[in-house]
């Protein structure tokens, strides 16, 4: 934009850098900005500020590489049209089915995803749900909070320690397998239910039917991605199976459960639940998951640490060195991958 | 108090057994009944039932062992004189203050506690209470049961995840050593304030003063015991070097902390706080901390797991086996450690 001698040094590759402002400085502090700059001309522009076409094409027009998180338009024929210099996409969050579409898989051009960044901190939020249900927290907290007696708030049943509980994990995936990591670190007895984990994969000795491992668990931890597959896969059947006082922790997705039939069992007392999502988000006032005493509820946040953004943003430009330097990315995702994954 | 033969083949070794009904089956599930009944003939009686001279004269008349654990009555000089053949106390819960007296330790009966059955919950406890604060937990599940909007309760501090937290522990305890272990487990960056720490501790390197601690931690936790040195030994004073957004972690006791400097702290949003102890227990119903939206509050409850108490009941077995044969019990107690212990 100016001309001193500084610019003219920078090198020829435009980089559009499109995080939200309220999130930038988590997913690029100033030493990542940094590492960013050295690797080309970097254009920071709102994502809000590109929904209209004449503002994406004045600022995609001349970029090559284009680094996303939330509410980036939606990569259409008519938007890659208007960004015909595009050779990459970055994108420092982790859901891409927004962004993506057919036009954009025709196109081939390679996009990467930053979701090994969340995974940590997915992991530790359903880890924090898993010890808080297992010593009642939900109920001994929001029991002092509605002026229940000292005895009142006490007459919950009787916490167990995680060393020895039996913790149901649905989905060996990522997230999965963190979570499963520290839960085995912590002396846990730990069984999974995910038709894809490989005979030869060393948590397969874990592995049980998803009948089982609702009829044996004290905590079920749900960690399977959204795919048409697994939607619903948690219905009224499987929740009925599992003992009085168990709880279900929920820090994937809603879709993988018929809320409604949870909601019931939850409401009853029968057991607890500690939630991160919901199917109505944002979570209406009045949603009568907001009282539930037996639930610990919070936001959809489970992915967002300030060290995951940080990760995240250090993912973004170690992804953009590979690409430069020919090599292949390491958290590249295809059309087939997609269906797959969350 | 039948004459059959199986009641005539048990040693002659008088066991007075006094656990709260309510906790008796916690403590002693049948297993380790059966091995305690191994050992001699069990009288069990509810400590309620003890409270008179004549029923507690009637109880511990011919006792050699008392197996105590709440609202047993004090060990003075009068209640000694009605169980004059008592060789042995085992306490199967943790603080023996209510239960001993000056007589008592001048009489020279052994005593051993519990309390190391209680370290691994309590600390656990804290640890969830750790990630809980890292995490917003309670800003976030008691904004949005307030009725805040989604994007309301969304906006608090940016979570840390506990690798790279720094944690500052104030005591190296037996619990605090649990925690302190499960922390650097998880990655955290521990530092602790323990005066009697010795150099050639391992611990010894995490060491600094109280005031750095204060100065530098995300999250304090307090593990030390309750003495009159520890009194109020953390105050306005140390709580105003806290950084804005850090946390307090109490499973410990309220007397080590200024509770009004804490609460004026917390009340203002400046710090958070995860307590399991108050100054007033039972918590009145309209204690302030009952309100506060940025603190966790449990009743007292951090040694009581299912786990702890199952722990607590084969300590006091292994114990009497010890004092049987002879040998040094495990977990005794003297007059000189009292003063060292919570």
């Amino acid at each position: 934009m100016n001309s001193n001698s500084a610019v003219e040094q920078l090198p020829a590759l435009r980089i559009l850098l499109s995080v939200p402002d309220a999130e930038f400085d988590s997913f690029f502090p100033a030493s990542t900005m940094a590492a960013l700059q050295e690797l080309g001309c970097v254009t920071t522009v709102e994502p809000a500020a590109l929904q209209s076409p004449q503002t994406f094409a004045t600022a995609a027009g001349d970029a090559e590489i284009a680094i996303t998180a939330w509410a980036f338009p939606r990569l259409d024929a008519e938007h890659l049209a208007m960004a015909p210099k595009l050779r990459c996409v970055l994108h420092a969050a982790s859901s891409v089915h927004f962004l993506v579409s057919e036009d954009f898989w025709d196109a081939g051009i390679p996009i990467s995803q930053a979701g090994a960044a969340m995974a940590p901190a997915v992991a530790e939020l359903s880890l924090t749900f898993t010890l808080a249900l297992l010593r009642r927290i939900e109920r001994l907290d929001h029991g002092l909070r509605s002026g229940a007696t000292w005895e009142e708030a006490r007459n919950v049943r009787r916490a167990r320690e995680i060393s020895g509980a039996r913790i149901g994990v649905v989905g060996a995936s990522r997230t999965g397998r963190r979570y499963i990591e520290a839960c085995l670190a912590l002396g846990a007895d730990v069984s999974i239910y995910d038709p894809y984990l490989a005979a030869d994969d060393p948590l397969a000795a874990l592995s049980t039917t998803l009948e089982a491992l609702f009829v044996e668990s004290d905590i079920v931890a749900v960690h399977a991605p959204d795919t048409p597959e697994t939607r619903g896969l948690i219905g009224k059947q499987q929740l009925a199976l599992l003992k009085d006082g168990t709880a279900l922790v929920n820090t994937a997705r809603s879709t993988l459960l018929d809320m409604d039939a949870l909601y019931a069992e939850v409401s009853s007392g029968r057991i607890d639940a500690a939630l991160d999502v919901f199917d109505d988000e944002p979570l209406p006032a009045d949603d009568p998951w907001r009282s539930l005493p037996n639930a610990l509820i919070t936001p959809h946040i489970a992915g967002a640490t300030v060290d995951s953004r940080r990760r995240a943003g250090l993912i973004v430009v170690d992804e953009l060195r590979r690409f430069l330097a020919g090599q292949p990315l390491e958290h590249a995702l295809t059309r087939t991958d997609l269906e797959r994954m969350g």
